[in-house]
């Protein structure tokens, strides 16, 4: 076995694919900051029974569990810091008001969600706690707009759904939350098939209601939009005629305060997590990619295991899988070689011009220079006893 | 138990600290980048094989070891990420000239290594790859203080010592590799009688030279200074007169280039790990900590498990410990809060505040607001059909 074989979906972030995720981590905290968003880090490591805590079986499978040597007790690789931070508001701050926090930092996958998907995400996101209304909401979605857009995509769709759905249009039909749970999988899957296999026991208008959802995808706006549809085809009982006002108000309001060129999909058969999400999910996808590149919602009461149950919305993205999809890759900036020498006058020269942030390089004695992200275009040379900047390939004066 | 307990040595960064650190990490980053050194991310996990590499003991102990569900193997969680940077200069980029990498995340260790250390320290660090002249020391020496200027802290001595000393000072007394290996960690641990034990059965004169390194501490210039008091004791082969001939120069040039304040201290007895340092070692202490707060040296050859040997030098530190040692806390800027009405106009005012950097708090329906970090002294009101931000307590215009 070579010693510097990595293991599969695991990948070392070299020079210039770094500079450009610092870049991009740096954008979205400052930004998440001119929000009112207060960074936190939660640790990479915590007990497999706050970890967790809420996690559906599918986030278990994919966390890495390993002994402490300390207390003999499982602890837990974090596979989605989401928790974390839900633990952290409800029981750390434990705050009465609003709280808005972000983070940024890697998760661990036991295995790998995609063929070219890492197990070692860089998870960047934002929650806010402590507002149940549709205001919340809007300000999550606007971040992760800044999101999007800060991270140089062009072209994405952002696909909006309510987790509430499905319990609306099953109301008063009788379904166990088991086979809610399992329809929620289906549904989320398109699996047709396995949806009409569940419905089997159930009566014909509430199947064809379930199965009407797999056809509510589309524009969010203009003729025939989904909503009209949705209206007219699910049943007409008040918490259905809730969810899609809900939904009706969000995107009037997004458009309104975020941009009329949004392309906002409707997709109201993802339903996503059963045991997870509450109320509005949303979800953005480009060209070229078949996964979710930003994922989000309304996941109320997520803080209850920590001890405290409040309204939650938030959203996370990945920057190793945002920036990979970058079709314009930003240059660094060019920089000065420099000659060494023990004078101090030329080490005050480079102190300055590196506090002002310029890049000097100087040559190391018999050595060659090769770097991936730094192009020398001038270099210090001394003339009259004076050091100076100039272009490289200008000879020193005599 | 409850869901909320963290492992012990464990904990969660809060966020005026998680700030500080995030502004620590970028200034530090930021002047590495100025020097020329390229940011890499190493991964999280590796196969133990290529991760513990060049281990010693209690690096192996330090580290997590779990199976991989995707190849069965093990894998290792790091524990240090100076290997893995050796291994992406030796074998990814595999240049032929000079490379200069540095990181930043981090790295779990399976044991507190004292009674306030985190196992989580988030490690930032610099190696210069592919240049063995004392050009390259004092490149990352200068780098080094640099870090510890950015970070605020006042009064560091920072340590220096020669690995390649004991080798010196013992050459000729055909030691086995074994007793100079105890030697080295009795040494560094100042444990004269270990070291007593150890040399009961060399010569007088060896035994002399020996337990003389653990006297060799003090201030590096000066009368009676710890270099003179060297050449006196110490044996007067061509080795150790290498090694302190060196040291001096070391010493000279610092003081010239870095600056005549440095508070700069030997320390001979302090010969870091056998196996891995191959030359100049230092070491930054402060005030109030026992353990040293920067660590750095010469550590030719690392590269050979990966396939290429070739000089290297480098120095990291724990971004958490430097700030938790922080006396003068930097404050958040002030913000502006905002109320939340749906108008576009209020809207583009508020996106335009925040494009300049101005945090701007939207106060969400029925909710309380308080922040640790964000101080509303201004508020957005509306005079005259327009949005403006005044000072707050002051009533909007009728």
């Amino acid at each position: 076995m070579s010693a510097w074989l990595l293991p599969e979906s695991v990948a070392d972030v070299l020079p210039s694919e770094a500079r450009r995720i610092e870049e991009l981590r740096r954008s979205l905290l400052d930004r998440f900051r001119v929000y009112g968003y207060e960074l936190v880090m939660p640790p990479m490591l915590e007990y497999t029974e706050s970890l967790l805590g809420n996690a559906d079986a599918s986030l278990n499978l994919q966390t890495f569990k390993l002994l402490d040597q300390a207390s003999g007790r499982m602890l837990g690789l974090r596979a989605d810091t989401t928790p974390q931070v839900a633990r952290i508001d409800a029981h750390i701050l434990n705050r009465k008001g609003v709280t808005r926090l972000c983070y940024c930092g890697p998760v661990l996958h036991t295995q790998s969600l995609g063929l070219h998907t890492t197990r070692e995400p860089l998870q960047c996101g934002a929650e806010l706690y402590g507002c149940g209304g549709i205001e919340a909401d809007l300000e999550i979605l606007n971040l992760a707009v800044d999101t999007l857009n800060l991270s140089g995509l062009k072209g994405y769709r952002l696909a909006l759904s309510h987790a509430g759905l499905l319990a609306a249009v099953v109301d008063g039909e009788g379904l166990s939350d088991a086979l809610i749970r399992s329809l929620h999988d289906s549904l989320a899957q398109k699996d047709r098939p396995a949806v009409e296999d569940l419905l089997a026991g159930v009566s014909a208008s509430c199947r064809l209601s379930v199965l009407a959802l797999l056809g509510l995808y589309g524009a969010a706006g203009g003729a025939n939009c989904v909503l009209a549809r949705a209206a007219d085809i699910l049943p007409r009982n008040p918490k259905v005629a809730a969810v899609l006002s809900e939904l009706r108000t969000l995107i009037a309001r997004l458009q309104e305060t975020v941009s009329a060129n949004l392309v906002l999909i409707l997709d109201l058969a993802d339903l996503a997590s059963f045991d997870y999400h509450s109320g509005l999910i949303f979800s953005a996808y480009v060209e070229g990619c078949p996964n979710a590149i930003l994922r989000g919602g309304r996941y109320d009461d997520v803080g209850a295991v920590y001890g405290r149950a409040r309204p939650a919305t938030g959203f996370s993205v990945d920057l190793r899988e945002l920036v990979s999809l970058q079709k314009v890759h930003s240059k660094p900036k060019t920089a000065i070689r420099a000659p060494w020498v023990y004078d101090t006058e030329l080490m005050a020269v480079i102190r300055d011009l590196r506090s002002q942030g310029e890049v000097v390089l100087q040559s190391l004695p018999n050595t060659a220079q090769e770097e991936e992200e730094f192009v020398c275009d001038r270099q210090l040379v001394q003339a009259n006893a004076v050091w100076k900047v100039v272009p490289i390939g200008m000879n020193q004066e005599k």
